[in-house]
């Protein structure tokens, strides 16, 4: 049976295609900079607001009828869902898919249900991988939808719930181990605060850190290569989120000396939720070493909540790819496309809009920002930029020669009486828009 | 010669003065939790928004006439600058003060120049502070202002640019030393970025941080026993700035080993701009172990600039006093008020109206947070929402005694099914303003 | 059978009342400015957010376990929540309530359920009304959480979904109008657009002001004496809402000349949303002649979306009640509790916590601004301020008197020079905390 | 004398140009939907951002060197200012300018000295305008610099305010006529309030709504031709301001009957900054028949002021071209670059970036926007979309031939039981994209 019965696997056919439905700019096996295109961006789609999501939001009911929400008994559906979940990404096209544990296996009413839902579905997915070759960019465990959790998971005033939370991490770690996972993605949907007046800061950072320290030494206990990954977000559901943005994440590692073990996952939209440009989100975890991989998705820059809508900004997703290229580009990470359709695009056909213009969408930025590394502007500019720095007295001063008297007395007997020289930024936003409008 | 020449000092009147310009609250030697309110708040009125700003906006000129501002030789009005200062810090009743280099001295054509008016206007301050017994709670360098600032201090491309500010840190180091200062505060207003088109931040980074350690160094060097302080902000005039807020600067002393000697200055503004509440930096702050000192102002919750008001919420002080209460109040620090009156509040009587009414409001403050650390009832809350913690297995876990797998098997060998129970935030909401409006 | 059975009648008790559920400042028949506190506040619970939601929020999960929520049959359970609602009010003491027409009793399958089903529960309603003395604030239809309103109910591009929503508000204005309520609202939840890619603003504007004469019609066919109140949101859960706030709605009304027969609704949380404070949307409405009545709730200043929190700063709700009264007070119009307990706050008593801390607010709000009227010293300082508009010249100008030309004029031939004059805000802001802290 | 001796006059090149300081897009006699480049787009340079602005911001002095601000007597520095502005109009190839009265003359001491400086120097650039065939779109005048300004203006208390304003702006106007001026601009900079506890909102909108009566006037009185036009802005420098946004001002006008005489000017900072996209803000003030001309420039997404930096954004002016395209294009308006090189763009050859680059964005966002006009799929899906009103039934609703009763007994005698279709939200974003991209 097909869920998707009139939707032909998704083909390249160039920028002059007129098809809705076809590839404009991906093409897999495209040689950029030295490697195919679907090495540089390891795309994935994800299960939950692509197989899950309802349609529902805040102030209404949910607007899909797939026919894998259909009634019926929990793990039958499971297999369904993930029936149409592989058929999807087959005809898509999309080398990865990325879940949570409850999304691919119903929660049951007991921990002892949970594990055998769980056990039972990571079989079906290890053969629907091995059938399709589509592979796994990561697992994790929601910690935060169920009740349960209203107060945080390892943050939880309550032990037991923190030990609730290990179970299913512990679980979706070993599943994501078998599947042979790229990462492992902790989101601290709840853990955070509603109000300070009930809270405790300090305690919940070490309850934080503790279980942070577990599953480390857990990855390495079951041989696991892949990276664990903190996806940082402000707020929402909470009031205010812990893993805030990259910066906050970065010094919550380096307290607990995890700085060496755990990357970040950043998202788009969580980056704007912050107060921070995308770009600034992967350049800031780039220079602090924790760079690990990207939620792709777009937010409303007028709409204050995360509305995770597909990336369609090529101008936006260039200068983030220029930024992941210069910084290496990614090793285990990927682009997880973390987007929803809109709650109106309820038929099944726009699931595949969204992740063909999405995909094109990276497609294309890659092209630019290759481009962009190719003739690199921005580092030559940087550079002469800098160049004061990498004379003698710069490096003396970096190298820690200079006492803040020696620096100002060799500033008070010179006399000196620097100027600013014009930071070009109109002139670089313009070469900017030459390589991308070209 | 009197600048205030129609205003009497102002003194405690009680709660029932119907004298616009008394203190209803401030009553300085009161004491509260067994210290004088005065030694609990600590103070201080701001040189420069009181006396250097001329009342302009980015859309208009000044509107100020001080007495202080008319033309005149540079050093000659920096003295009556000063004469006006402490007349004012005098009759206000107010113990400390705070200044940039700049503020109170001219800045001249040259180092030399700058070197010569600072050590002239240092021994101006010197005896007013004898003459006055108001106290200098800290200095700063304005390394900002001048145009040669355009792209930061520390953080600039230029070195020499790093050497000019060394320069001027160096010399207002060694003023607060001298004037007696319980802090030295570093604001980097422009070390930040206005496009990562031209940007290295990890570069920007080291500059930083090799700044800081020299400072840290200069402070041993000289013997000076106050705190350092870097003061959080987000943006403005900088499209963003590296010192975002606590948790960004708790990061980036950590990464540099410095998270023993230097601690924040929150700013309530500032926190707001960062997306956060002034409570909520003060709480991080205290359990990161950094919190120093507080700027006291407001910002407006519909303008996304700093607006720099005085602060006039005692539900929103409240909570903040209390946090610092809770952190074990102010050791060096103190409240300085970087507030300015509004450009429309051009009359010299607006500086007192603007002051008189925020001690007021510390001091209620101070009063109210008082009777919630007597009647700790939050604490009292948090003890018992945290309790199972300080049970055996929480203790464990905690300890590190247990690997992610042990918790995993503690939850399914106990089919643990924990539930959430009420978190109270409206029974707690409504204390807290019981102990506000009793 | 008892829904609460552990709750006592709330009281006024006194400030001095240590009980956690007693009223410190609402006294109903106090009489404040000659008039009951009750009669100034009217103040309304809402059925909505209390006796339906469950707990739920985007990222998880219900966790209220409402015994009148527990399954069974729909129309059964309509008639257990009711009996909860209404014990509820009674225990409270709240004399007002309101409700969407789906809050009340089941959609059912088919229009024709639908209509038996609500004329079931509005005899229901009747009688509880009758029994428990508690009236209807206002009455209003849901026309935004079933799946089919997904484009918006009056503005939808299908014409037989504006249909459907005229059957729903023709039943619940009828309802209104028998169960005496005092207004009729009108919410549009998603009147408003998610991308202006498929949007005719023009077109459904003007089907949105066709409902609104239809409505306006109907209410005087039937007779209905009470105020047909829009409530203004910028956005949440559409991208934008045509409704956005009181200075569009006003527009909207004057384009299609129902200035005079709609009002608005202001909810403080919606004030906030559009960038607004809440006193601000309160005083442009009454500027504007369009005051009606008040949703009363808060938001959280650094979340960017709709939490309907319960007020609790009586800074806020003085200056929002000084701004009523200064505009003659309620008529028809009161204040409706849009407010909800936290999602953690799952106990059946937290509801009452939340609700009697918020009628203290209001209470106190009302004593402190009553004060503020009783010594008006903002309205004299208003009148001294634009008292040279009371002169002739000001008088011609505003009487259309004279022409560009005869004003330039009139300024070029006296040489004019006005100066600006101290607003004395901060002077203002400590009479005005002097009169909440008195 | 050349004040840019180094540039030579800007021509296009085409897109393979490697000049960075050549048109790439912009083709001023291409024929564009039946019209060259220059006559759809109408683009103007203005006086304040680049010839009068120092480099200040609010905290630090002016980065800018200009030889026409060296100190010098002001008129001759305005002669200066007059000979760099028309030498930049020229080499850029721009077609327009706008100003304020005061960017253009020195303001003078009294009113007197005001009229003969504006008086000189109106000659001048008439003399210019000839020489260089640059034309005016717009003049205004500058009632919100001068600190007698610090009330606002023709909502000023003191109504000689208003008066010194009438003269400002009858001279302006007059100024405008004189210079062929295609349009008169009023942005209310200060009209608007610091806080509500001094002001009288109504009172305040007579003012406003008195002074633009007059100001239509004069225009009929002298014969201007232009378009009076309103530039709304939500804040900044005031708390808030009456022309908050398009559809506030649409407001406005029909309240006091200005609709059909006064339209609007629209920012692309001041939309975001009011909570809205650009497009939405020319959307709907296309749809209330209000849509005059465009300021063109960007903010920063992240901060919350007005940048006013260079628009350079393709993807975000294709979508506003396009809605300027579909409501007719301009007629008397244009976009003008209220535009600035950023703060450490201090050099004269960064003017010529900055607008060069925004020139050609411009131009290619008018190709992309006609070919999508040339191919109008979203025409053409909204026309699908919205069919069903086109029927009888939708026709005889929207004609106002049913009551609200005759619609529910429709709804209800035919069961109606519609259902919600996609928006294909997705599949139209990925259209868009593929018409910029192509």
């Amino acid at each position: 049976m097909s869920y998707f019965p009139n939707v032909e696997p998704i083909r390249f056919e160039g920028p002059e295609s007129a098809s809705p439905l076809a590839f404009r700019h991906y093409d897999a096996d495209k040689i950029i900079l030295g490697k195919p295109m679907r090495e540089h961006l390891r795309m994935g789609a994800c299960y939950w607001h692509t197989f899950v999501w309802p349609g529902s939001d805040v102030f209404g009911a949910g607007t899909f009828k797939r026919p894998w929400h259909a009634s019926g008994e929990p793990l039958a559906m499971a297999h369904k869902k993930a029936d149409a979940a592989f058929e999807f990404f087959s005809k898509l096209g999309i080398d990865y898919y990325t879940f949570h544990d409850t999304d691919v296996a119903p929660e049951g009413a007991s921990l002892a249900e949970y594990r055998n839902n769980f056990a039972e579905m990571i079989d079906v997915l290890e053969r629907k991988q091995e059938q399709t070759g589509v592979r796994l960019l990561w697992g994790t465990a929601n910690c935060f939808s169920n009740p349960r959790y209203a107060a945080g998971a390892a943050s939880n005033p309550n032990p037991e719930l923190f030990a609730y939370a290990a179970a299913q991490v512990f679980s979706a770690m070993n599943a994501t181990h078998r599947l042979g996972g790229a990462n492992y993605v902790l989101w601290g949907g709840r853990e955070g605060y509603e109000t300070l007046l009930n809270t405790d800061l300090k305690r919940e950072r070490e309850q934080l850190a503790r279980f942070m320290r577990m599953v480390v030494d857990h990855k390495y206990k079951i041989g696991f290569k892949g990276t664990i990954l903190i996806e940082p977000k402000p707020q929402e559901p909470t009031k205010h989120q812990y893993d805030y943005d990259s910066a906050t994440v970065y010094g919550f590692l380096k307290q607990y000396g995890l700085e060496q073990e755990i990357k970040v996952n950043i998202e788009a939209n969580h980056a704007t939720l912050a107060g921070h440009s995308f770009q600034h989100e992967i350049a800031t975890a780039a220079s602090l070493g924790i760079l690990g991989s990207i939620d792709a998705n777009r937010g409303d820059p007028q709409n204050g909540w995360d509305t995770d809508q597909f990336p369609n900004s090529i101008e936006e997703m260039t200068l983030a790819t220029y930024e992941i290229l210069k910084a290496g580009g990614f090793t285990t990470g990927g682009y997880n496309f973390d987007s929803k359709v809109r709650r109106q695009s309820m038929d099944e056909i726009d699931l595949f809009h969204g992740h063909v213009g999405a995909m094109d969408v990276l497609a294309l930025s890659l092209e630019r920002a290759a481009g962009m590394i190719e003739n690199d502007f921005l580092a030559k500019f940087k550079t002469e930029r800098y160049a004061g720095w990498d004379g003698q007295f710069g490096r003396d001063v970096l190298a820690g020669n200079f006492s803040l008297a020696d620096v100002a007395e060799y500033a008070f007997s010179k006399q000196l009486n620097p100027q600013a020289v014009s930071g070009r930024q109109e002139m670089l936003e313009n070469l900017v828009n030459r390589a991308i409008y070209k």
